[in-house]
């Protein structure tokens, strides 16, 4: 059965890899699956017909026989579920690279996206400098409980998983403040992720979309 | 086996039931497993035993035997996925139930999130006043997106399921702001949910730590 996904028409990030359909990509990749690619413009994502997909009008979805799913974590975890080599063979460990997702995706990411708001929606507000540092202290707080963890590791537990798939993703929205390279052990695990071949093959195909065409305005 | 979760000692909410032990207790009320409560106070959260449950230092953690599982979602999901009661048995709406989990925590709880620490952790600085309207409007926009696709259902897809679960739990965070009641199709959602005796145990149980410790300050 054919998987496709969607991703942006043109993605924010001119194609550095950011938006999140690069992390549904290296899922597929790293499970060895071939997926097509529908480009969504900003203004078709707010329509009917992608509201129907994506009750959020956010990209990416997933699509396989009568299968429609949205919201990147529960893409990766079921093409983690239904595919070797994203998950362990024992339920325990299972469970727990399971949790890394969640972590990855409801304790490290919020204070992310925080960052992004307060320097891309409010960056023109008269408070902006005056809170960013507060941002970032709360981002380099979670980092840093992060970095305790992972100690000299590769990946979080055990052999590479979903979870360290989903928190590499998460950490390389950091990369442009600064602020992942506060924490070499972190950085180096993000350069561990982005040198999986099956990160590299995602990186390639969304930066295939998006490098012909430059950002408007 | 024995399953044995921990909470806070001393709730920050006094009892509302917004800590989120609330939504594993509600999980194992809906699939019948008992449990035991280890409280934790806000300076043992920080120490190493609890760290290594716990990397992020916080609540509710899960011990069954050998596994300990950290993230609430990880946990609800964990139950879910091993008992019955919480998913469908449709392999393609089990999925799209978990979708609603991951959507109710990396999507609508994030900017939910922002408004406590507005509140809570900004509320005296000196942008608070005017920066508090742009927070309640990211999350308006979130709201209505989720009614539309609500609509005149009971629940998100089909039968209750954890999705709603991990739903409902994120927007009760909302209620003491005012906002939830501004979308009356959630407040009856969300009323629906508080119905459950499962979760009228839950809350219980959760009230029952707290309710005879005012809080200090």
């Amino acid at each position: 059965m054919t998987i496709v996904i969607t991703a942006f028409e043109r993605s924010p990030d001119g194609g550095k890899g950011l938006a999140r359909d690069t992390r549904v990509r290296w899922a597929l990749e790293e499970v060895g699956r071939p997926y097509e690619t529908r480009l969504v413009s900003f203004a078709a994502m707010k329509e009917p017909a992608h509201l129907r997909l994506h009750p959020f009008g956010q990209i990416p979805t997933y699509e396989e026989g009568d299968l429609a799913l949205f919201e990147t974590g529960a893409i990766v975890l079921h093409l983690a579920q239904s595919h070797p080599g994203l998950l362990p063979d024992d339920a325990d460990a299972r469970a727990r690279a399971i949790a890394w997702m969640f972590a990855a995706l409801n304790t490290v990411e919020p204070p992310i996206l925080d960052l992004v708001v307060a320097k891309f929606q409010e960056g023109d507000r008269p408070w902006a400098k005056e809170r960013l540092p507060r941002v970032e202290d709360r981002i380099r707080h979670r980092l840093m409980q992060l970095a305790a963890r992972l100690g000299d590791a590769d990946w979080l537990d055990g052999a590479f998983s979903a979870g360290d798939l989903m928190m590499v993703s998460v950490l390389l929205r950091l990369r442009p403040s600064g602020i992942l390279d506060e924490f070499p052990g972190l950085a180096a695990y993000v350069a561990r992720g982005e040198a999986r071949p099956a990160y590299q093959r995602a990186f390639a195909a969304q930066w295939a979309v998006n490098a012909a065409k430059p950002q408007a305005g």
